[in-house]
């Protein structure tokens, strides 16, 4: 193990005080920029440690902030991700991820670390059924918290995502416009807001419409590509079978498109498939997604910088910021033939 | 701002003594799990948090282990995040997860971030150009590391991965038993280990077979599904071109079929695409895609196993683990006529 290095000891080398040693290794504006990095490039290659453990006890900062999503490897997290990184970077605040797969206990023991380590704020999707509870036990201990993508009720922190009532109209509104009368919906569950949200959006434009909402129509749960896959034997055993489809998430729907394609039915060709979030993929997939860009981006964005400004004093409030998504029709939803209308 | 719940409250409303309720919150087996349950549920209504910045500094013990990837987004990671949840989980170690986008002074400033938490271990798939020195920097303080995926020369630490020179040459053999003499590679580089390897297991099955490798048949740099669309003009407009493609993984392969179906060329009819990590994807993709299962599953169980080895005084040794991959043939490189040879 090697010896010990002290502030005194780098301060020593360059000839510098210790007080402008440690300004520097916090960032100081204090200390001119071109000193700073020589003191940080002497600490690296001398193997200093700043003890920020010891440091965070004075302070109460540690610099980190939380990140906590169902499901990091879903792209749709890419995008939001980035964007608060981005935020984050600028601001020097080191981040930490975890997945909490809608699991309440994994959800909170990832809390209860940032609570033990003092964690300097938190961003997360609510894991199904977070109560309003868990987040005030957070915000009660000095760990403000910002959501993206769902919303908890009665939680008193803002919430930004995607309008996704909104999104979902927009896109069954471009298959009827299509000529569609007989759309099912892949996907989803009543248990998120995102869910809820989206099947909403779909019986609006029904409604809209004058078509009847069919409850079999709505074939429900596929959240993950493999999911969509699987949900393909379903959607085709209907006995109306619909001539379009939206899903729930772009993952679901490319993974509906291969299970489709394997049983001879082309997505863009015999039926219409239409996707949610755009992410990088829609757009090179074969055929490429119809599908509703859903403001990822600002979605992160907007929630890092409210939680820093929560760092920087300003009080907590309940809102919910919705970002106005945007349709983008792909080959996938236009057939190149006249559509035979299977129902009513 | 909730009233702070001390230790001494809950042991006073449960009846119990404070060092009981302390060690019941540091999950010490001298308590007994239903006495423990009970006092961390009252621990958890109470709003009590225990404070490990405080503990850690008496312990040097901070129950985290951080995990460094460059990208948690790939799927290929997703098998291996897994296992190591779960190694970790059964020694109730909380991970945190940071991507490099293989960005030495993003790995670095997650490396700081680790140290100066007092976190007990570090598992990570080495950014490109990781000098030994980063590595040692971290175990010279007390920061024992695993190396997952690729290897560093030097680090004097345990490096987990599948054999990828093997296993590639295992898709390219059996690319050429199916009668194929003009066998691309698309995808990788020379600065990782891996890029390496998997070239290298490409060169050698062809040797093998007496067919000489040609420079210009080795599409370099395509890491990402998106690459590996791109990448498909450029094979396409190779001037003798192959009858065959090994891709350096899964995403680049499936990106590759996006983009040879988009100019018309039918994967698994008019040529014969194969893969590498058998993600999830490659099963139900259409069509279905042969590839190699790398073992990721185990990769993720061993580096874990040996870190968790080493937090309980196992010396650090520089070894390499390779776990044996295996061929898994789908419809992508199985065509369904005869092949018209296109070189010598």
């Amino acid at each position: 193990m090697a010896q010990k290095v002290k502030l005194s000891t780098i301060a020593e080398r360059l000839g510098l005080s210790t007080a402008t040693v440690s300004l520097a290794l916090r960032d100081s504006p204090l200390v001119a920029e071109v000193t700073r990095e020589r003191i940080k490039e002497e600490a690296r290659t001398s193997g200093y440690i700043y003890n920020r453990r010891a440091a965070s006890l004075r302070t109460s900062k540690s610099g980190i902030v939380g990140v906590c999503v169902h499901d990091i490897m879903n792209p749709f997290y890419g995008e939001i991700l980035k964007a608060i990184e981005d935020e984050l970077d600028r601001h020097r605040q080191t981040f930490v991820l975890c997945n909490h797969y809608d699991d309440l206990s994994k959800q909170r023991s990832f809390l209860d670390t940032m609570l033990q380590l003092g964690a300097d704020g938190l961003i997360m999707s609510p894991a199904i059924g977070t109560p309003a509870s868990d987040i005030r036990l957070a915000e009660d201990n000095d760990l403000p918290v910002a959501l993206i993508a769902r919303t908890v009720e009665g939680s008193g922190v803002a919430s930004f995502r995607g309008d996704d009532a909104y999104g979902m109209s927009l896109v069954v509104r471009h298959l009827i416009a299509e000529g569609h009368r007989a759309v099912a919906l892949v996907g989803g569950t009543d248990q998120t807001s995102t869910g809820r949200d989206r099947a909403q959006g779909y019986r609006d434009a029904l409604a809209e419409a004058g078509i009847a909402f069919r409850p079999e129509w709505w074939i429900r749960g596929a959240r993950s590509r493999h999911q969509g896959f699987d949900a393909a034997a379903e959607f085709l055993a209907l006995p109306d079978r619909p001539s379009a489809v939206v899903c729930f998430s772009d993952l679901v729907a490319l993974g509906l498109m291969y299970g489709l394609s394997r049983a001879g039915v082309r997505p863009g060709v015999d039926i219409a498939v239409c996707g949610y979030d755009d992410i990088d993929e829609a757009a090179i997939a074969m055929p490429p997604l119809t599908t509703v860009a859903n403001g990822q981006s600002e979605v992160g964005h907007r929630a890092a910088g409210a939680l820093l400004a929560r760092l920087s004093g300003a009080p907590a409030a309940e809102e919910l910021v919705l970002i106005r998504p945007e349709l983008r029709v792909r080959q996938s939803s236009l057939l190149d033939f006249g559509i035979v209308n299977p129902s009513p």
